[in-house]
């Protein structure tokens, strides 16, 4: 059977152009983006996201933690709706495509349905969540969280950025402390750039992603004793950046040893007192790991406390490790995924399964609706930076992958023409 | 024959007395000194001893410095001064013997010779040197690298503190800047605390010190590539951090695997940009090196650069590897170490030769005059700290063999009475 709507394509030059008018919205001269969540410049990215919304006949809402809904109508006033989107805020030193380029790819999905006069079974949503970023409130990933259940609402209104401003405060300070019940999604689609380095390695155009990595974040404290760097001997010496040191190494071998995309990484590591000529009595820093399985996540962990014994015993130093937050890994409904997948062969773009490291609204709306991430390739695998780059070639790819698989997942009713 | 002054003993109870009402001229609440060099709590600790010494009888000097000498006559006006000193200067949580100890020893010396009516055939000289410490000035043995040479006069007074005063505005300001000249000093012994745990960890009460390790000091840059923790996969990292914990062994390694009193310490390590789940793009630490004999120090410094090649090349990072400073080992002079080894033999004291790993203000008078240290315990090796203590049992000892050194050195002429 013939679909009239399967050689449908999004606009990608338009698609680029709001991408550009965004991120003229908090931009940096670095060419990178500044727009912390609940502030004046996300106020202004919000309301020129609602003004084309509603330019594109969509019925905006905004519930109580400030996540915007923007909804077109489907031909089933039963059928639960069938989501698109991302966020708007920022890191401090930000890019153009993270976050945004979830928003924007959905709204011109909306945008291309309606240039082709399709209407779809299920209604459709694209949806600017609050603070994915929290780079100025936390929890990260607030609302989506709160959505899905993972935070209370009152919880998340009442935490205060630096200057003591709260959420709740912030929110109605730039009129997005909303009133709407946030919808029951029938599932969510969120497009992003992949943020690694692996597509464009491999010169793929879309990531089916299965799902995200579990994450298990540690604190470490190494005591050992502060000396005198000339007169100590060697042997008489507690150095905790010996500890710390051999702790790095075997969080990366634990790593490299383990298979389900492990990830290793100490990013922190601060010496006390950290003067040239004093060996190091205390160091602390963090240890994390990431896996697909939690199983193997486990497996890791276990290592590493074994390690710790070690190195306690061996370099004489005291080693406290304080597990600090635990991220399930997460896996995307097989349907949602093979959606995308599907749409990606259709759309004859190279393609490839793949697991997301990062966490993203997704991986909370996966909690309460069937979800499925698409990711496009960034030069570099370079993100929450300024210089974060994506083609006008992967965008629209991308965009249209997310286009078709919604597509699959709401159902097509009605085409104004034959699209051939 | 029996020497008349063999049994002279210094006044061990005046001794620590003395040590201890100069402790409380700026002394903190954890029992330490915080007395930065130049300051008013600088002058009135020098204030004290230059009453101490005029009550002495002795002849006070200042030179442009501020280094205060004075002067015991002897009874051959040809003969070179014997010079004792060390410095009342402290780090910011510094502690009451570290310099204070060799000044306050030298005081004792000779308010003792005075008491039992000893004349010495060559004058004696007891020393402050300005500036031992370097927390307030650089460069550090301020004072006694002016006198022996190895800094100008010039260069030191225009010196300025983290506020913009010089040293030439400080010295005026406390009325510390002399014009004596130094004198021709014919041979020099300092005491010190050993600011090591050898001598307590062995139960020896006097260290002979035969010289003091050169030193390599290096700063070193290790560039990655920053990277998200999470979708970055663990072979497409260049993670600064390993490269720095791999150096950081290294450096160890080295100094377990050579002779001569090694020392290797990295002490200071600063990552960036230092962010939980960022895989870390850039590391800058400090290197040094320390050991008796030059040629060993450079086969370590040759070694350090070999590690640095091949880290380089297994981590993918770029390392450079910048040398800063360069003290040569200082040996000292073989008569006078010996007349110290004497002197705590005939008193019937524990000792044994040490190195000193730390530079001290008789490094540098070693290259004007012949030279030597001596060495007492102290609790769990801690100096540069509040917490640095000594026993009034090993600062008497110390002491002791400070007198007897002098003494063998400057010739004694003269005894009031015979001591059995």
């Amino acid at each position: 059977m013939l679909n009239p709507v399967n050689s449908l394509r999004i606009n990608g030059e338009r698609l680029w152009q709001s991408l550009a008018e965004l991120a003229r919205i908090g931009a940096t001269p670095k060419g990178g983006v500044k727009r912390l969540t609940l502030t004046a410049v996300d106020r202004e990215a919000r309301e020129r996201f609602v003004a084309w919304a509603r330019a594109a006949d969509l019925a905006v809402r905004v519930d109580a933690i400030g996540n915007i809904f923007c909804r077109r109508a489907g031909t089933d006033p039963h059928a639960a709706p069938v989501a698109m989107g991302s966020h708007l805020d920022s890191q401090p030193s930000g890019g153009k495509y993270d976050g945004a380029y979830g928003v924007m790819a959905g709204l011109e999905v909306m945008r291309s349905l309606n240039d082709a006069g399709v209407a779809t079974r299920a209604p459709l949503e694209v949806v600017s969540w609050t603070n994915e970023e929290g780079s100025r409130f936390t929890p990260v990933m607030m609302g989506s969280g709160v959505v899905a259940g993972v935070f209370p609402l009152e919880h998340c209104l009442v935490q205060r950025d630096a200057d003591g401003v709260s959420v709740g405060e912030a929110l109605k300070a730039i009129g997005f402390a909303g009133e709407a019940q946030a919808p029951r999604l029938g599932a969510y689609f969120e497009a992003h750039i992949e943020q690694g380095p692996v597509l464009e390695a491999e010169r793929t155009t879309i990531g089916v992603v299965q799902g995200a990595l579990g994450q298990r974040w540690f604190d470490c404290v190494i005591t050992g004793q502060d000396a005198h760097a000339g007169p100590t001997p060697m042997d008489s010496r507690q150095d905790a950046l010996i500890g710390a040191s051999r702790l790095v190494l075997e969080v990366n071998r634990i790593a490299r040893a383990h298979p389900d995309y492990a990830r290793g990484t100490v990013g922190y590591l601060q010496v006390k007192p950290n003067s040239r000529n004093v060996v190091p009595g205390e160091v602390r820093m963090s240890v994390e790991f990431r896996n697909a399985r939690d199983s193997t996540l486990l497996a890791m962990v276990a290592e590493l406390k074994s390690c710790v014994r070690s190195i306690e015993a061996e370099c004489r130093v005291a080693m406290a490790l304080d597990e600090i937050v635990y991220f399930p890994p997460c896996e995307f409904d097989a349907r949602m995924v093979a959606s995308v997948r599907a749409a990606a062969g259709s759309l004859g773009l190279s393609h490839r399964d793949i697991v997301s490291g990062a966490g993203h609204d997704a991986v909370y709306v996966a909690r309460i609706a069937p979800t499925a991430m698409i990711f496009i390739p960034c030069e570099g695998g370079i993100s929450h930076n300024e210089l974060e780059r994506a083609t006008p070639q992967d965008l629209a790819a991308g965009c249209n992958v997310l286009l078709h698989a919604v597509l699959a997942r709401a159902g097509v009713t009605q085409a104004k023409e034959a699209v051939t």
